[in-house]
């Protein structure tokens, strides 16, 4: 089947939604944030830690699964669930944001994205009808359009063209798929041109895919402007469809873009920050290599539930971060990620009871002010 | 409490013994496997996949954890055990092995081995006194004497002074001993020559250590050679008293040195080679990073009850070390960390049903024959 978002309350004050979503591995609470397992593993842990993390469905990335290990093997093994043992909801990005991203030289043309293959040098195309191919034999719940991600800074006449192109591209991408088990999402492109955003949602919806992502943001453009870009995108996407917020992944911005009618997030930010020893608290984010933290015999934060704070003393992170012990970016990958699904948790509570803004402003307060 | 050691049945047609160890931290059983936790994390793996790997017991070493993070700071924390949230048995090296081995340039005194911090260059000496305090003040279960790991080759001249030296700095190390919850054992030295372990084992026992260690091995001498410092040490060795060959954990080695008499063994091989793709069979050992794997659903090995053989197959892990991802390296950790404690499972079967011979004979066929 399909996925089946359900809208449980609009915030009375904002257009912060709480919601949740049905798919074929479990129901999700939404707003909810969503680990990146990049090659088919959240980095350094195990499925049954990102379950106690409430991590409620996980992104993995399809252009890294298309090159190693390939498509078709991964399908051999009766999907992306079945090969990493995963029994929950996955998402699958479209792999247009590595392409433009990482994979370089490149050269695009309507047919597609031209670029060579970092590991063999051999020449590639990425199509909208590949991207498709790909995800269809992942076999992930959600799959991504193949869009252009538009960098930062652009001019408004590349975006213009860069919008048609998208349309087009989710067009022959939604005539391609062909997997009933899957959803598929469309892409809202514009970059910060609310009639070129309000354009290309228009677009999309004419296409009736089952959910919409907004891309074009996590690519350096100023908080402001992404805050705009999604204001431009959720003013004029459906309410009874989910959207989803490619990339973007800091605390403030969940916070702010759920505020703005956000209900999922992603970004590597929780699993890379951890292994150069950075955690969160509602305090601010940290550097566990402090040295004042050598005999501190406390756990990361208090108030936190996770296997980390649960156990283990910031010294004795402090000592295997120190040490490069894989461990400890393990522990703090846990707490990181705990920590944007204890978030998101706040944020459906504060839905509920239409207090977000107030949320807000105690959140910045303590986050950045301490 | 010291430990107590319980010799519970001596094989019939060898030198093979099961028995038990009761320490502060719980009982396990002889003949056992130790994995390394060289700074107080067995690398990638967390206590809960310790246990479930059955490790009775885990070593850590007191030349790292001296260094970084000193240890005041685990004194501080409660001891080794709350620093790092293990709540089984640990046994604590001398320091001995590591400054002959990592730290150079180094002078042999008397006194102690000099040698260079090899951190921040400040000139440090370990001596039998200081290796005990360091240890005491680690509070592991278990503390190893001072003595002088000699390399392989030698002449008889050296390994004649250096036995007496071994144990004059256990005399020293056993006076300056002071922690009433931790053991003490004196270490055999005294290479391939029989009268020479045997007067260091006579000197030692003398001295009634809680157990004793036999050194000198894992040095890069030939197996037959290993096999005879054993026997020339066990011949000697009180039968009341635990036996612990330091360094040994090769598959092949636990079998011939446990119908030699040795109750327990250590190595870092199971996590090296798992970090490197390597991965232990009964049908030998093998790496997951041939191209045979890439399609192979089937796990590493049928018959194994690890929490890496129960879930994952050798296509996921293949690319997991391919993609130099650590979840694949934690799970051939776990992996071959079970192999060898299903090992001393075996043996102690074999060892209850006086059939080790036939176990050793059949375990050869097996491992080195297909």
């Amino acid at each position: 089947m399909k996925i089946e978002y359900t809208l449980l309350k609009k915030e009375k004050n904002t257009e912060a939604r709480r919601g949740k979503i049905k798919t074929n591995y479990g129901t999700f609470d939404t707003p909810m944030f969503m680990p990146v397992g990049t090659q088919a593993s959240v980095k350094t842990l195990s499925p049954e830690e990102l379950k106690e993390c409430h991590s409620g469905i996980i992104l993995a990335n399809t252009y890294h699964l298309w090159l190693r290990p390939g498509e078709d093997v991964i399908n051999h093994a009766g999907g992306l669930h079945q090969f990493m043992n995963w029994d929950g909801p996955i998402l699958t990005d479209s792999g247009g944001f590595q392409v433009f991203s990482l994979a370089k030289p490149k050269d695009i043309s309507e047919e597609g994205v031209h670029f060579k293959n970092i590991y063999n040098g051999d020449s590639l195309i990425l199509t909208p009808e590949k991207s498709i191919e790909v995800q269809n034999k992942l076999d992930s719940d959600i799959a991504m359009s193949f869009d252009e991600c538009v960098g930062f800074p652009h001019t408004r006449k590349y975006v213009e063209d860069s919008v048609e192109r998208t349309i087009r591209w989710a067009r022959r991408g939604k005539e391609a798929f062909h997997n009933d088990r899957q959803s598929l999402f469309g892409i809202v492109q514009g970059a910060e041109y609310e009639d070129l955003r309000k354009h290309c949602v228009e677009e999309l919806v004419k296409m009736d895919f089952d959910g919409y992502s907004i891309g074009g943001t996590a690519v350096g453009e100023p908080k402001d402007l992404q805050y705009k870009q999604v204001e431009y995108s959720c003013k004029y996407l459906p309410k009874d469809k989910v959207r989803y917020l490619m990339g973007v992944g800091d605390p403030i911005d969940i916070v702010e873009n759920t505020i703005r009618g956000v209900d999922i997030f992603d970004c590597v930010a929780p699993t890379r920050l951890a292994r150069h020893g950075h955690f969160y608290t509602m305090q601010g984010k940290k550097n566990i290599k402090n040295s004042q933290y050598k005999e501190d015999f406390t756990p990361i934060e208090e108030a936190c539930d996770c296997y980390c704070c649960k156990h283990y003393t910031k010294a004795y992170i402090h000592h295997l971060i120190k040490c490069e012990e894989t461990f400890g970016q393990r522990l703090l990958s846990i707490h990181n990620i705990r920590f944007l699904t204890r978030l998101t948790e706040d944020l459906r509570k504060a839905i509920e009871n239409d207090t977000i803004l107030e949320y807000r402003e105690q959140f910045i307060k303590n986050y950045y002010e301490k």
